[in-house]
């Protein structure tokens, strides 16, 4: 099968764009469709009628995961492709919207052109990538892999998550059904924004992405003695302030020094009582840390944990500490990123290999699915913010991408 | 004159502490009789009428310092006692409250053994020491040093002081009004428990104050850019979380390395926007330094302010320092610490000359009047807290020191 020069519709795309990118917008705030908000369901509901409209199926699994389906031949598999709508809190109109928007267009595209293709292909839009309430809640339920520990601890609280899915119609039970044999799917391709400044400072049109970057993040709990900071010698103090100065300080030293390949982030501080004149009697630090490498991140939390534990040692505090999250290293399959790369060079678009720094839908999936993911640049490196952007022209070459390499799985499934 | 040898009323020095200790005493929260609150207000009504029942004058000046007078003379001098009856949100029951106490014990008992002094006592409570609007705001006004400054960006902020101002009554000319003439104070003496360790580590029954540390306040700003924490690679970023933490190192190194006889604390640290996964844009340290010299203190300041700016310049970060308080540091009068430790020394108690880390009343009266301050010891240091307290005797014993004082100091203006 010869592989048509076809490219997807701009002007529909970037309508698409436009009229998406309005659905949560506030000029002050950016993008706020945290997940089952009424933005969230209102961009889910423009996403079923955008399918219909284009003769495409519409559906929705017990995970409130939403797709467009363009189907194959009765029982063929699936290659999926999408992301997610829902957005952090005050985010931008790219992260996920554009794999979503992107997917679709690809079906769009293919329908038109009328190409009878082997397999189904399915646009997706997954539940709470951004961790409104668990984070991958979607894809984890597809994938199957939803485990008791994650639904009991979730980053909103059990009582929140429970009360949001009762609100929207869904149950556990639900989550768990919404998995789908990976069997049944051909390929999970991922578009996204890369969220970083590493495509534009090299000038390159298309990111393939290796791997994804693990996670683990951990909140660190020091108590010491809050005194009057002006009557207590420096020596005779259990300042749980200086403690979290100097562990923070450890998790960028440790990371920099001996982890030069991996990342890490203090994200917040807190300290008690937070008065000027006492002495902090319990203090708060959280951080994560990432590496695209499962032993390399264990290695990197551990000396993280360690530097932590001396430092409240030395300062004769109490550390109490807990890990919040944890997101596998996902590795991509390397069929998937070829058919990435040969679709760019078809394009006449230059492409570079790269980690994902950000945790992605893909990341879960490709546990269970032949997965990878197309990155296109990120004006200024920006996202998860309002300025967040990318040039309309790399959303179109990351949308014929997403095309040629659908295209090209398909092909090889048929030869498969 | 002979100073004969009486002694305060131990049981109703005790029933004193006790009914006032009640005032706005919370079993779970401690002490909360904020400035104007209804508990504080509760509080200075008590004090009025306990003098009025022990036969003083009850007074109240414009500034709502209020006091407990036994008359001496016409046109006599004034030995003033006292300290302030408001507390922190959660303190203990002797912060300020056994200073006030003890100061009216003082005129009662002088009062029962009708001395007749060539001076009037005058028992003080000063408004607002703790600084829920301003910090030493009774003081300030009763020295006449208030400045348009100090008023004009009150810790509380503005609007609240002069919300909270003409809520009771009071107004800014009332606070300059209630300026004392120092040609009419002989001397001002302020019982206070130490709020730190050295007392009881020493095994010393009575400290004898040389100076007050002068304290300094600033909050700090960085500005960064506030990036995805797992795609932005360390040396992209401008990381106002990681400037915050250099920062409040540095305060911490530079006063424990060059400033030995000096204190600081970082009290606060805020990052925003505080998420595990984003690179923090802006971050504020607020931090406070404390010297006994003036000079001592600007050479502090300057040099902590120093090492901050270079942080901010190393991480690429944007820099607005902003100075919140400042307190100068004091001298006691040395007539004053001779009386004291005259006093201890008829009374057979041991005592220790030291500076007070906190800062006080005295502090304030220091710069108009001879002004001494008398400390007793805190068990295990612990001020600013609940579970503050000083054992009875050693309240017994600072109640007469404080007697003696005040007689010597009698005495000694009947010979000037």
């Amino acid at each position: 099968m010869t592989v048509p020069a076809i490219r997807i519709n701009e002007e529909r795309l970037h309508d698409d764009l436009v009229a998406l990118g309005e659905i949560g917008w506030d000029p002050a705030h950016g993008l706020a469709r945290t997940t089952f908000s009424r933005a969230h369901s209102a961009a889910r509901e423009w996403l079923l009628e955008r399918a219909r409209a284009a003769g495409l199926q519409a559906r929705v699994d017990s995970a409130a995961n939403h797709s467009a389906v363009l189907p194959g031949p009765p029982g063929s598999r699936t290659v999926l492709m999408g992301s997610h709508l829902d957005s952090v809190p005050s985010g931008g109109r790219y992260d996920g919207a554009l794999g979503v928007v992107c997917a679709l267009e690809v079906l769009r595209t293919v329908q038109d052109a009328d190409l009878r293709l082997p397999v189904s292909l399915e646009a997706i839009d997954f539940t709470d990538e951004e961790g409104t309430l668990v984070g991958t809640l979607g894809s984890w339920a597809l994938a199957g892999v939803l485990t008791a520990e994650i639904l009991a601890r979730p980053r909103s609280g059990r009582e929140r998550l429970l009360s949001e899915l009762s609100r929207v119609g869904l149950s556990e039970d639900g989550l768990r059904a919404a998995r789908r044999d990976p069997g049944t799917l051909a390929a999970y391709v991922e578009l996204h924004i890369e969220q970083g400044p590493v495509l534009e400072r090299e000038g390159v049109d298309i990111g393939v992405v290796t791997g994804i970057r693990g996670n683990m993040s951990f909140e660190v709990t020091l108590t010491g003695a809050a005194r009057h900071a002006g009557t207590t010698p420096l020596n005779a103090r259990r300042d749980a302030g200086r403690g979290a100065v100097l562990a923070a300080k450890a998790v960028g030293d440790v990371t920099a020094g001996e982890f030069p390949e991996c990342v890490a982030n203090v994200g917040d501080v807190q300290l008690e009582p937070g008065a000027f004149n006492v002495v902090p009697g319990r203090a708060r630090v959280m951080f994560e840390c990432r590496s695209v490498d499962r032993d390399e991140l264990d290695r990197l939390a551990a000396r993280i944990l360690d530097r932590v534990r001396a430092v409240a040692d030395d300062c004769r505090l109490d550390a109490e500490i807990r890990r919040v999250g944890h997101w596998a290293p996902a590795t991509t399959n390397p069929d998937v990123r070829s058919a990435i790369e040969r679709a760019a060079e078809d394009l006449g678009l230059s492409s570079m290999e790269m980690p994902s720094g950000a945790g992605h839908d893909a990341q879960v999936l490709a546990d269970v699915v032949p997965a990878g993911m197309v990155f296109v640049p990120s004006v200024g490196g920006v996202s998860h913010d309002p300025s967040e952007h990318t040039q309309f022209t790399d959303c179109v070459n990351g949308a014929n991408v997403l095309l040629g390499t659908a295209l090209a799985l398909a092909r090889d499934h048929t030869f498969a």
